[in-house]
């Protein structure tokens, strides 16, 4: 019921406390946590089309990149230290798609979510990740706030 | 984390599959579960604005509280079998609004709850239960699917 976790994260707040509710449901039977960020590919084309001077696109992607992997690693370490076997994934997409991708792709138990990610201006303008994955997701999903 | 769960449920079949996370939750530390079920007032408002003839509203709201406390009954039972603390609730008012008032009150640590409920026509109407208190809880929610 609770044996594989899908933890999608922006690194934001209210997505690191969630870290707290995986390590607690261990004890209910969590043995994997697919650890999943995905870099939203509209957020750059936004930025390069508010931009006034042209913009390096491809360092800031690589920028990107490496601050996922970073944030990532250290999830990894966290995790890892609490006894559960780990898979990170970082994709670039569209979010709430690319987690309800690898939803299926891996075939999870339940999905483990901050409320509200970092991204105000997308989030304002899109509506909430947290919400669409919530409405969609086939699988139970837990909710964690602020 | 997951010490007092409240326990919405309008006794449909998504509502009872909750149980079962409830019951696994067990080993994460809950140790008591406030059972709350609210009778919608607007749907016997409507019933007695569609009926033709003149309908006995005061029977009918006698006949939802003895339905009500039939389920409640079972669910107590069989949760207290699982060896919880078992407060059980039944208001009357708007499903979203008493849940939310309830989850302050009992200051609960996390709301179960089913991702869709009994009542197809007021979900319609009015959109889900389920989506307005995961939109308005300040708890953390596990949305429980079909």
């Amino acid at each position: 019921m609770f044996e594989k976790i899908l933890y999608p994260t922006d690194f934001s707040d209210v997505s690191k406390k969630a870290l707290e509710y995986i390590k607690k449901l261990k004890m209910a039977g969590t043995k994997e946590v697919i650890v999943l960020h995905v870099i939203d590919e509209r957020e750059i084309e936004h930025i390069s089309h508010l931009a006034d001077v042209s913009l390096d696109i491809k360092r800031l992607e690589k920028e990107r990149e490496e601050y996922a992997q970073k944030e990532m690693g250290a999830i990894e370490a966290e995790l890892k230290e609490s006894g559960f076997d780990i898979k990170t994934r970082i994709e670039k997409g569209i979010p709430f798609r690319d987690i309800l991708r690898v939803e299926e792709e891996e075939d999870i138990s339940v999905v483990v979510i901050g409320s509200h990610g970092k991204s105000c201006i997308n989030e304002m303008l899109l509506g909430s990740v947290s919400e669409k994955v919530i409405r969609k997701s086939n699988k139970p999903v837990l909710v964690v706030r602020r």
